[in-house]
Formats: structure tokens, sequence, C-alpha cells
């Protein structure tokens, strides 16, 4: 019988809102919840992509396995169809690395400024990527066959910011006006953009 | 005479590249290089704002004072022409905390998914206000005159992602497949966006 | 709504006790508490200068604003009656970065034994200066009209240990053999000093 | 042109010993050394098991992956023959998640005294289960078929501890005297175990 | 009256089970409990050597002292009869420094895979040695009066893994075919080792 | 052979000066230096106390023992002529935990402001103390014979700042006024302070 332990407000929270750590803290005793009944997670299994962008992630992270709580990392699968994508995101609280289980990606992350250097390359079945944390990053399925990723998270819960979702669908939306000065956009392509979420 | 320490090699990569952290590690050392000659930073001074977006952010971080070396924090001045903003940006390793001295501020960030919240404010002279690690934020100038702010960041080097320069304007250029579809555009709306950088 | 999070604990502390991290845990969530209503915090305000040192602090921390929880930062302004002093002080949980919005300050802090060396320079309007976390500092207000600086610390919480009072002004008081032998002081000396408080 | 960042030392110190980290420092700078060519690692072909236990680990950290430098994550993929396992080990610098691509696995790790209780579980393809660092764990092929497993661990360079090299096979070996009393073992069986490494 | 703090629950859980931390992560306050009734802890009295190590770990850390919570260190004494030990052993979550009072100890680490080297030393009285954070590690009075030691541990709460417990003797008992084939051993050899726990 | 590693170059720095870490960064590797060679350390012999405190501390941090090295602790013995005392000072970097071997000390520190709380407590032989990171605290020999403790520390180099020797007697001085008006002191008597160092 445990009671209470360092971080379960963490676990308590994740049920309302979206968690995430670049570096979690260490943690401070060997589990902080019961850890007897890990999930059936089912990451053998192909997520649904019948979405805009054609791709699914499926998350292992604290909400979905509470043991995972203090300890620092988390896991998912993506699967793509042809010319599917995980569109450009950061994590805020954490690297990631990717292996490719099928299929062809086209992967790459962006440095920050000034450079805003792309780095990008073209994954066979096997090759092995890394998204260094808080950087923008995309997968893009270039090949004519479904796609399938497994990959490892420095964080119990990431966070994830998907750019087009926070910059023009956010709750409410950003002053139009904002958006039209930074995008160097005629007003009505952004209330156009807006006009999507 | 020092010679080496920890993390002075950070210090030396600075000259080339964009630096950060969000939390950095805690220091090893009192100080890690001589800081006998603290800069004359001329954060009085207004910033260059003839730019298209009528703003200017003066920095002071590690490239321009090495004593800042591994004590995790950081010093901007940002200048607004009336209706000049700070775009959409992120810090992948730092908190920043911000108090204007002149003029009227819109100020906001978009939390992560799925909720991607706007939290806005206007701000007035002498208001503070508070962007957390790793998300998406801006400030605009929505008085008739110019505006001054002065922010603390928790980092010696906070790195700055201008969403709209690393999504449009990355070198190489990102493939246009991957951002029409992500952004569900017309691709020579996206064409054109990135013939501006 | 969100019911409980990571350190809300220290926010509720906050109300009875002096709190303070150097280097604080990284954040475990976007924000912890709702931020929504950011404090007109009046950093454009001179504090009151009324006292024997001649200078007053406005702090912004996780006490003023409780949407600075978990996020590793906090704003302080300081203003100075011409020869008014922040006196010899230590943060045992932040660094600090400070610039001169008015006036002109002598400033300084001593590094650890066995050196002690006073690292110290005339500041004037728009110059920065840090002080590394732990290190006994000072700022004295040199020119003859009042000044004002604005600093970043690397805490939400840095705490203050302002040393005449922590030696000389406890409660209850160190035993006066304990101080008479550090100081190498008369007894009587030590007693005066203490009574002082 | 990079030349020197914070912890290339790493890197090149992984030519010559077995590092890790629980948790590791957060990084100081977007990444630390080129990682235009990220490795053809190979992650889909199964590696060689002919040997005692039946098991072999392909690994991919910072040794194989010089991107992975300072960002505190690395992955692993296992395979097993029936009956094949992964014997008792820990990781000393980080947490380990694993889920099942092919087979059917019991796995488990033993808590710290005094209860050491074992958590154990039979996992079958697309289960997810997860390590804490620093606790004794294995994973055993129940299953008449091959298995294979993939993981993520939350360090660039985790270090692996296998038990009963570490006490039985030192180089050069720990005196026979200490692990008969603590094993509580004749001499002889303590003998013969350290005479097969 | 104090309440809540960062990390309390940290201190109620440790009434229920064994705690440990690495590198702890830091404070947010001054103290976090009540801190003025500090432990008669009697690490001068000799703790029951009565034993099949034939020694004793008297141990002060956050379940002894509750004003440790949140401060990363902890305290042991040690007592051994003429060849007892203290058998091999790791720590979770903490670096060791030790020195002998009195007597004679042989102690060693060994590094982790593939080198598996064996560091070890004879210590007399007012020598140290240091046990690296979750390394394998032991200590054996080879002289011929008891002997003493004192320890600092870099944790409120290490966690002790003894081998021999924690693989022969966990709570169920590891399957003996995956004890069987990691010792390379007779399985009635593995029965009997762990019919004695 | 190991060449470089992971804050070597922390190792070569401290033979220049002193160092100090709070919460020092988790290890990147086992070890950092050769540690085959652990020091003879002498804790067992008494230290040189004719001076004006009659006092000594005898350190084994990384300045003494290479092997300490990025693992975050260290230890101390300080001796103790009746009436003699370890005078006010901090720790920028580390908690200390305190045990008596011999003699009765009178300990204590005080939390910062705005209470500035004196923690004090008279220990005896095999009595235990914790002094938190970055507060001023003391041990005052009370009893009639010579005394003896010995710490841990939780940095592989703490630091120490003693009061009056940074306030009083840093090099250069700090400017009399500036103490003159903070201790509230006649200036004469401050000038007398600063003559004695």
């Amino acid at each position: 019988m445990k009671g209470v332990c360092f971080l379960v407000t963490v676990a308590l929270m994740a049920l309302a809102s979206s968690l995430a750590s670049a570096s979690d803290p260490s943690p401070m005793q060997d589990t902080c919840v019961a850890i007897d009944e890990p999930k059936d997670a089912g990451l053998d299994k192909s997520g649904n992509t019948s979405n805009p962008v054609a791709s699914n992630v499926t998350t292992v992270n604290v909400e979905q396995i509470k043991g995972l709580n203090t300890l620092g990392i988390s896991m998912v699968r993506i699967d793509y169809e042809p010319y599917g994508e995980n569109p450009p995101h950061t994590h805020p609280r954490a690297t990631e690395i990717l292996t490719v289980l099928e299929g062809t990606l086209y992967v790459g992350f962006v440095t920050s400024n000034p450079e805003n250097r792309l780095i990008s390359k073209v994954l066979y079945k096997g090759d092995v990527f890394v998204f260094p944390i808080g950087l923008i990053h995309f997968q893009f399925n270039v090949g004519k066959t479904n796609a399938v990723a497994i990959a490892g998270l420095s964080s119990q819960n990431p966070g994830v910011i998907t750019i087009e979702n926070a910059v023009f669908g956010s709750d409410p939306s950003i002053n139009a006006d904002v958006l039209t000065r930074a995008f160097q956009l005629d007003k009505n392509v952004v209330n156009y953009l807006q006009s999507r979420f």
C-alpha cells in the first residue's frame, strides 16, 4: 500500500492535461505507482490514419502506463499511409530516437536561429535517426507502401506542439494582425488558414 | 590565469553557433572565465527596428558576456515600433520573464496539444508576464508609440526558433510537399511563402 | 480547473516561508497553475527606500505570480537613493543578471575561499553584470541621483540571505561567543551589533 | 565547422570505455557533432545469438551515432532464440522501455532492499514494459520461436552491468572469500564459477 | 507551521518503502520539514553483527531524519567482525565516500561491461575510498579485530540492492531457468541457492 | 589510458582555483580518471588547530582524490580545541551531514530572509546534524576536551565562503562605505576589521 510518492500528482494531473519534460528530474524511489499490470499496449497494431495528414501516433507515456511515473522515458509507434506525414512539430521536453520498421521515410529537423539549417535524410527499414529536444521536425512517407516507425522519447510525457495547430488553430485564435505581419501574408490568407480549425 | 574549466568549450563553440539550455546544468566552480570586464552592454539604447516585423532584440547571453558561462541565465531588451512585433517563436532551452518599460504590448503563448490554448494579455508599463519553456509565444505593440521591454531567460543561451523562418525559410528548404500537406495549403502558396526568404 | 500538479505544494508553502532554487528541476508540464491573470506587477513604480540602507527591492517571484511555479525564473526591480545600497547578501538558489535603468552603481561580488577575490565595477545606464549563484554580492549607488536596476534570477524563488541580518540578527541570536571568536571582536561590540536588530 | 562543444570529450572517450548516464545533463546547444550522416543502423537485422545465453543486443548509442551526444537517449534491438535470455543486469544510468516485435518474453525486475520484490510478466507482441533505472532485470524467451524486442533507454550511453560477469568474471577476480561468504557457498563452487570466465 | 512542501510526499512514503536518488533534484526551499530535533543517531554505537555476513549497517537517511528531505545526502556507520563483510551490492541513486575509523578493510568495485575491471585496495585507519553510483562494490574485514567505517552518500535515500538477495532471494523467486542459464549452473545448485532465503 | 572524459577539465582547473557544486550534474561514465590509487587520506590524524579560531578542516574532495571527479560527493574531518570553532560560513554548492566522533559541539544554521531563524543544537558523540545548501552555519566546541567530527558533502567540491573573510578580508577590499552602511557601524570599526586580514 503505497499511498503517496514523489510526482504522483503528475499522474493525477495527466488525466486533464498534456504533460512533458525535456530532462525529467531523477526519481526518488524505485517505482512510484503500482506497476504490476503493464499495459497490453498494442504497439503491434496499426493506428487509424484516416485523417488529413494520413498518419497516426500511438503513444505509450505516463498517461497510458502509470508505472512510467518519475522514470523519464516513453515510447510511440507511428503509422503512415503512402505520402502520409507526421507534420512539423516540437517536443518541448524530450529528444526522440526513431527507427523504421517498415517503409521509407523522408525525415528532418531545423536548427535554431540564425542558421535554420535543415538536417534531413531518407530512412530505410532498420535505419535510426535522432530529433534533438525542442527543434521543429517531421517525417514524410515517400514510399509507395505504408510505413511504420518506433520511437523512444527522453521524458515520461514529452509534449507535442504541432506548428500549424498552435499557430493557426489555437483556442481562442491569435489576433490575425500578429500572424499577418509575422508570415508577411495577406490578411485574407491568414483568416482562411485560421478558419480551417 | 584560468586555463580550462567546465563548459569552456561551450564558450568557444558560441562563436560559431546558436546555443541554449532549458535547465542548464549546475556550475562546478564560482566562475568559469575571467569576468573582470563585464560588457558595456548598451541595454539603454534602442535597437534597429527597420525590418519587416518592426522590432529588434538586443541580446546579452554567453556570446556577449563570457562570464555568463555555466551560470544559467541571460537577458534581452526588445524594441517595438507601433504595430511592430516579436513574431511567434520558441526558446528550446529557457523560460522567459518579461516586463514592459515603455508602451503597451499584446502578448501571448499557446499550450501544447491537444488544447492549444492561447493565454494572452495586454500589458502596460510595469506589468510582468512569463513565457514557459518550449512554448510558442509572441509580443505585439498595440500602442501608438514605441514600446520597450526587458526580459530575463533561464539559460546562458536560450536559443530562438522563429516559426516562419524555421518552417518556410530553412536552408535548404523543406520539401514543399511536406508543408503543403501539413498546412493544407495550395502548393503555390507554399512555394510563394518559401520564396520570401 | 487543474486540481494538482508537480510542485503545486511549493506554491502553497510560499505563503509561509522563503523559498529558492539554484537550478530548479525541469518542469513536468506546460504550466502548473492558472496563469490567465498575470499580475499588474508595478515594476514601473519606485519602491519605498526610507530605511537604513536607503534602497528597496520589489520582487516578482512565485509568491507574487503563481504562474511562475516550476518555471525556474523570477525578476526584481531595485531602487536606490544616492548612497543607498543593496547590502552584502547571497542567493542560495540563483544566479542574478542585472542591468542599470537609471543612475550609477558600484557593484561587486567576492569569490570563495581561499582567494576571496573581489570582482567589482562601476556600472552606468545600460550596463549589465552577473552575480554567480551562492556568492556574496552588493550594489551601492555612487551617483548623486536615484538609481534603478532590473534583474533576472535563475529560480522561481531565489532566497535572500542578508549577511548582517543572518549573522547578527537571527532569531534567536547566535551565542555571542561564537561571533566574538569568528570576527575576533570585543564581546561588547558583538553585543552592540546584536542589539541593533 | 564545429570544432569543440560540450561533451565532445565523452564521444572521444567512448572509443575506449563503457559510458552511461541515468539522467544526462541537459544539452547546451541544438546538436553537438555533425549529424548529417545518421547511421544505417541495421536494426532490421537479427544479431548473432550463437552464445551461451542465446541472445544478442544490437546497440545504437553515442558510440554508434555521434549525433546522440548530449541528447540523453539511445535505442537497442534484442534478439532471442527459443529459451534464450538477456541475463540479469542493471543500467546504472538509464531507465528502459521495451516493446515486443516478435515472440513471447517472460520479463521482470527486482526492487531494492528490504523488499526485493519481483515484478514480472509474460509479454506478447505489441506489449510494453518498463525497467526502472538501476534495478536488476532480465528477459527470457518462453516461446517456441525467435523473439525480437526494441527498447529505448534514457541515456546516450546507459552502461550495462551483467551480474554474473561483474561478480564472478571481473578482471582481476574478486577474492573468493568475499564471494563465499556473500553467497554462503562452498568455496569450491565459487572457484568453479570464477573459472568459467 | 509548515503544512506541505516540495517532496514532503517522499518523507511520508519513506515509512513504507526503500527510496534512493542518484542525483537528487535541487531543493526548492531552505528546509522542508521541521528540523528542530535532529536525531540522537547513535553513530557512536556498534551495530549488531550477529548475522551470516558478520557486519551491520546503521543508516541515517531521510527515514531516520526527516530534515534531510530534499537535501540529497545521507550517512551510514558500518561495523564488521573479523572476516565480516558488507557483501556485493549497488546503490541505484548514490555515490559513496567511505573512511575507515578502526581496522583494516579490503574494498573494491567492478566497472561495467565489457571491461568488468575490479578496482580494489586494502584500507587502513584514516584512508578514504569512493564507490561510484550504480556499480557493484563490497568491503571485507581482513584484519583480526573489529572494523568500523563511516560513509557519506550523495542521496537522501540511496537505495541498496544486495546482489545475492535480489538474484536468489526475490519475492516471488525468479524462475530457476532464467538463473540456470544466466549463471551457467546446474539447476540443482540454483534451487539450492534459492532455498536459502 | 583514458585520455579525455567529461569534466576532466574540472580536475585540471582544480589545481588553480576553488570549485564546488550544489547539485553536481550526473556522471556520464563509470569513473573519469584513474582511481587505482585512492589517497592515504589521513583522516585518522588531527589537523593543526594553532590558529585564531582553534579549529582545522581536513578536506578530501576532488583536489585530493582525482577519482572523485564527476561523482558529486566529498568528505571532511574537523578538529576543534576546547572553545575552538568552525566559524560562520556557507557552501554554495553542497548540503553537509555531520557526525560527532569525539566531544561536544554547539552547532547551528540560520534560514534565509525574512525569518533568519537560528536552528541550533548541542551535539554529543554519535549525534548527526544536517546543514542545508547555501545557508550560513557554524560549529563551536563547548566541551572541555578536543572535539572531532566527520562530515559528508553533496558535491565533489563544495566551496567554502567564510563570512568574515569574504566580507572584511576580500582582495581587494570592499569599499568601506559599503560595509559601514550595511552593518550600521562606525567607519573606524570597519577600517579596523578590514585591517585584520
